[in-house]
């Protein structure tokens, strides 16, 4: 690659106007493409050293407002409107369908189960015996570990250390609590702190690799399924039968054969997720609010149960094991992120977990309205009238 | 819900600035949150109705640029700039990073293997010889159900069905080729009027649900890492053991043990992706250029393959089975998410198969990149310099 | 190893009594273990070429029969005495009593779907387009990669063959129907005559590996569960929820919540049947009737699906997608062994279908038995009475 | 069913010779079938009331003698003879193959990393909250939940308990540790009469099932390869370079490869087990010794792991994580199998740990004879000079 082609870049301060304009100036000549909207923006670069390298500007992800939903947790407690940064149509509109039926039957009852952030280091041995032996070991020295883990932060905290063995290796997966914020970036340096104290203490050599992908850190896993990242979260509602027959033109019946089929046809696939489409309204809402995008993929996997009642009303209930969200730090402080969770009244500490309660109920919305349109097979025309597909 | 909780809508025209202001001071007055940089846009509301419902303004994402990358594909080939939106720090530097080392290395080679969009039905039956019967005859009819399914489209191609059978229950999976789009709605409404046609003609009676879930659309699924869900895409590199000691101050030995180690861990986990964090790279550039971004879940899956070679290089190769991308419909219009495809030259009709490859390459620098990282040690330090720490 | 550590072998003929004998007493002197009752057999080691090496005598294990069961099947019709070879007690107890509750509700439905015998070779190429560009001249020269294939067999059909592209490799998976033999090495030797003539005839140079593991042979995978192996057999049942009540104390309603529930853990767990213990059924019908008995890893993958009928009936149906038996070669011709097929009236060409119609009736039995006995609560305490906490 | 198609039983002893033929005749004039060579054994009808029901004879299953291999492990030291009960061609000698290259290069190192037995009931509760809840007070009364588990046995010790909250249900899973015995019963009656402590106890309403299915109780689990089930054991070996190209004539470097293409088809096709057959010698040793044949589902399970050494040699180590055996109950105690045991010198009490180190070496052999035989190419052609093809 000769100079020329390399994207400008101020030693002194990089996150300003000025830079942005350079480089978009820079990318013009190069490619031939205006930058012109993408240079439209209110946002301050001196807020993005946190958030963004070679920043050239910003794109607009258009947000609409679902609900409002009523939200019977624990944290949550009222009615809520919910933003959704989409560029798929039809889709806050199904949300709010789906919470318009959320709130004829008395709205959602949701609860934090539990909550953990890892990082997963690897000890590599000479032998089986050898990796064994030292799992026994960090069991024993449970204590010291996560001293050290937490010298490196006051708000994380280490409360277990899961251990495999495979052939002469040790997989530990640290499980930490990390207040508000998600905690990736406060795990991983807690967990090197740990292993460097594990490295100079431990009586035998040891090596190790700060991740051996246990943790599983931005992708899904079946560990995540299992052993909640982020937080696992429920959110449950009794339908009833005569609000689904008269608002959705569905019987609950018929919805608990087609809920069957569709858990079948999850399992067959060996999909993460046995509902209609978790990550519709996960991703919505993550973007609107400053969650790490990328997180999506863990976020979305889950089980949708149900259950038909004797008197036809209709149990359903989404459990989302490994929800991670933040409501402080990360990208929670731009200014749209941020007004959009003041909208839920969900911004800065001690939040997270309303903010938890909030997504879940929204999954769930969006689950029922897709279960149901699916049934009563308006599910193609209402893209047709409102989607992609006017284009 | 009383009436006074409701969103304001237009029935005449509803994507208005007016109205996106009307929502906007409704919001402030029912939650005293204020929605100043929301309002803070320069995207046109008349573009919106295919995009978004009950539209209140934008959330601005800020985007940084990455790259050059040296591409070396079918479609795409020369240098490429990537505009990455995303919030979370060092990510750009890090793909940067990454790109450079590809550079060195004399560029990705790109291939797109296949690409197929589905929509899968579940016919129910009386039993199951009643549903294995049917399969048989939907195989001996598939050019007459073709017909009935591509009637609804000029683009979309039915090319092949797969079947499953699970008790009484025939499941079926239409795989289609969409063109440029990423097609969820066309093969929708495709199969809806191939179904249909199904009903009318199959000489025994017959039900069926437009999707008994193994489609799998918006979730991860084993189901899409065998059969490509969108586009089947593979980037492939050798890293030169020179370069990737002076840039990345990583021995390829050790980034081959290292490689073993977080492929056993990942298959240890159940994880969908092997390698360290396509999700990243993926959310980013999908949200910078209109794509659906709850795709996310389903494009990160794959598989990060290795060889150390003779000579002390490193053959790396990512293989994603599911990428879902678009340069045509959907966001890939709106004003900034246009520009940022543009600026790869990746905006329109046949397009598509040139963006896969940006992409794919992109998750290439990325995995390169954070896998040196976690070796170096510096993982750590460099997000807590760049990074979200920082706060 | 010394000489004197080895086994005693004969060069001339090594199936007979005498080396049988020989051996034993090299074993007892060698590790002071008598072996009387291992060498007390009456089958012929004559026999024994084609089944084993080394022989030394047989170990007896004891045989119960199960039943009658009434199977309405398409090749099992009637009422069938079921040989079960186990060592577990309270096993065949169980299956008959699920057997009698079958009877009672008017028999089982079987259903044989689909059957194919795979091998599955992985080509190597230099890159992925070479790769893909082979997967195309694959599908262009099924005909004659078919006839090279069927070259070597008289009663092997190849059907199709599935591709998978990974990096630079291909994966091919050759799927045949096998007549009434499991088939196993009659598809290794046929594929291995196409991928010869395929590496003759394909312009570009190619190797491969006859089995790149998605075959999968001899463990179970999910793409087993997906694209059957061996035989996908269905049985189905409506149990009467006045038998239910009467004979195994069990309510329907009950037993539908928790059927859900066992489904749910099961998905957690990511089990390879859903069901209670479909190994237990298949492992000992396999030992008595000469299968390869590792083949119960395969075979025992499966769904258990239910529903609860508006009038309080239940239907149950139990999926095998691959359930791999023989009626014909390996074992089955051995004297025991041929006894308990012919039992069934199973034994030779012609069978196999009539086999495994009664094996997945005899899974369902037991799945009936072992859920209702959960519930019940006297699971624990008929293992008490009959089985092996006795000692 | 009429009374005369029921199966003769006494109602006094059952198991007599005179009850066994009796049977045989009974099935003989039902089904024109002779039980002849079924009705010759040496097995003493009166020592099975614990292991069958309705007995009506013995299936004799060839068995044959493998290796010596030799065992450094922490319980096995030495050159064992390995029993393997088969009636596959090529089986035993396969194995003893692979057991001369295990001389040859030292012997395999074998580990037991750990071993727990489970049960796994379901609790459920009206809504997420109080299954939450419930989930703390088990916890924090685990010392009481032991000692009521304990009550029931004087070997099994209660360890742990894993927990799971779906929608309303509180999955739990007891982990104990059962000495020499497999222990699933034992776990069971321990398991119940702790749920039946915490029913009492628990301060407010709770139901529970004795089995939700997350044990996995005879079926494969990812659950199990996580969180072992029986005995988690490895075998290790440094294969020389020089054995492997002479003994087998395979190059290390193209073993490499091929090990890679295998682990990858396996990850591609979602296969319990990445190497080539621990089936096979599984299920062989487990019916020789009498170990529950339906446990070769959970205990094949497993990873190969590999790694090409600096200096050429191969490093190669097979872990089971689920490996369920016994030296004491069950089967174990009937003649023929018991001298399988004692031939190993592990029959009865405190043995069961060296038996499991056999039987993972005994994997390891099976999987370095296959795997090379693949390479080498003549896999198919042993098939047909010994097997079964020879029919």
């Amino acid at each position: 690659m000769s100079d020329e082609s390399r994207i400008p870049r101020s030693t002194e301060n990089d996150h300003t106007n000025e830079m942005a304009k350079v480089r978009r100036d820079f990318l013009t000549h190069k490619t031939g493409a205006e930058l012109k909207y993408t240079g439209e923006y209110t946002i301050n670069p001196e807020e993005l050293p946190g958030n963004i390298e070679n920043f050239i500007g910003v794109v607009q992800m258009p947000v609409g407002i679902a609900g409002p939903v009523q939200v019977n947790g624990e944290y949550a407690k009222g009615l809520f409107y919910v933003p959704l940064a989409t560029t798929e149509g039809t889709l806050v509109a199904s949300y709010s369908r789906g919470m318009r039926v959320i709130n004829e039957c008395g709205g959602v009852k949701t609860t934090v189960v539990e909550q953990f952030m890892q990082r997963a280091p690897a000890f590599i041995f000479n032998d089986a015996r050898e990796a064994r032996d030292f799992g026994l070991w960090v069991e024993e020295n449970f204590d010291q570990i996560a001293a050290a883990a937490e010298s490196t932060t006051s708000i994380g905290k280490l409360k277990h250390i899961q251990q495999w063995s495979v052939s002469k290796t040790r997989y530990l997966r640290f499980n930490y609590t990390t207040g508000d914020a998600a905690g990736q970036n406060m795990v991983g340096k807690a967990t090197l702190a740990a292993c460097e104290w594990i490295k100079a203490t431990y009586p035998h050599e040891c090596q190790y690799l700060l991740s051996g992908n246990m943790d599983t850190d931005k992708k899904h896993s079946h560990l995540n399924m299992l052993h909640s990242r982020g937080k696992r979260v429920i959110a449950e509602i009794v339908l009833k039968k005569e609000v689904l027959a008269r608002v959705m033109k569905v019987d609950t019946q018929v919805l608990a054969k087609a809920t069957v089929l569709a858990n079948t046809g999850a399992l067959m696939a060996g999909a993460a997720y046995n509902g209609p489409h978790s990550a519709n309204g996960i991703a919505s809402i993550f973007i609107a609010t400053g969650q790490d995008e990328a997180n999506v993929v863990e976020s979305h996997a889950g089980l949708l149960s149900h259950e038909l009642l004797p008197n036809g009303d209709f149990y359903l209930a989404v459990t989302l094991p490994s929800l991670i969200c933040a409501t402080y730090g990360g990208g929670t402080g731009l200014p749209t992120q941020r007004e959009c969770l003041e909208l839920m009244d969900c911004y800065g500490k001690g939040k997270a977990n309303k903010f938890a309660e909030i997504v879940a109920a929204t999954v769930l919305a969006g689950d029922i309205s897709l279960a149901c349109a699916v049934i009563a097979g308006h599910w193609v025309s209402s893209h047709d009238k409102m989607g992609r597909n006017r284009r």
